[in-house]
C-alpha cells in the first residue's frame, strides 16, 4: 500500500463566520470524494486539535502515486465541485505544498 | 503499523534570502529527529515540488500516536534546536495544524 510518492498537504482557515453547519458539509463533501477519485491513496483531513495558538482550523493530506495523479486528483470534477460548494463559501485563507515522499 | 492516530502538519514559507545550504542543513537536521524521537511514527518533509503557484516552501508532516506523544515531540530538546538552529534563521511565515486521523 505504501507506493504513493506524493503528497498535497492544504491547510485552510475559515472565514468567522463559518458555520458549524457549513463546516460538517465539507467534512462530508471531501469524505465522498476517495470513492470518486480512485488516484487517491490516502485522504486523510481533519479540524485543527486546538492545542496551539495561531493554528489554521483545518488539514487536508492527500498521498498519491505521482504527480500526474496529483494532477487528475486536482483536476477532478468531483474534487472542483467540493472547493466551489463547500471550501470557497467558508474560505479565508488557504496555503498548500505538494511533495515528493523519498 | 498504522496505530498513529495524531498528524502534525507545519508549512514553511522561507525568506527569500535562504540559501541552498542553509535548506540543506534543515533537510539534514529534520531527517536526523526520528532516530532521537521515538515518538515519531511517521515523518515526512520536503520542499515544495514548484507545480502550483502560491504555494509555501516546505511541508513537514509527522505523525503520532495520540495528544500526548506530539506534545513530546513539540518539546524535545533535538526538535527545538532543530526549529532555533535550522528553521528560524530562515523562516519568513509558518502555519501548522494538528489533528486527529480517524
Amino acid at each position: 500500500m505504501e507506493k504513493a510518492t506524493f503528497r498535497h498537504v492544504v491547510l485552510l482557515r475559515f472565514r468567522a463566520d463559518a458555520s458549524e453547519q457549513a463546516k460538517q458539509a465539507l467534512r462530508d463533501g471531501l469524505g465522498a470524494l476517495p470513492s470518486q477519485i480512485p488516484e487517491l491513496r490516502s485522504y486523510r483531513f481533519g479540524d485543527d486539535a486546538g492545542l496551539a495558538a495561531g493554528n489554521f482550523d483545518f488539514a487536508i493530506v492527500a498521498d498519491l502515486d505521482d504527480e500526474q495523479a496529483w494532477r487528475t486528483y486536482a483536476g477532478h470534477p468531483a474534487h472542483q465541485a467540493a472547493i466551489e460548494q463547500f471550501i470557497r463559501p467558508i474560505l479565508e485563507e488557504r496555503v498548500a505544498v505538494q511533495y515528493r515522499l523519498d
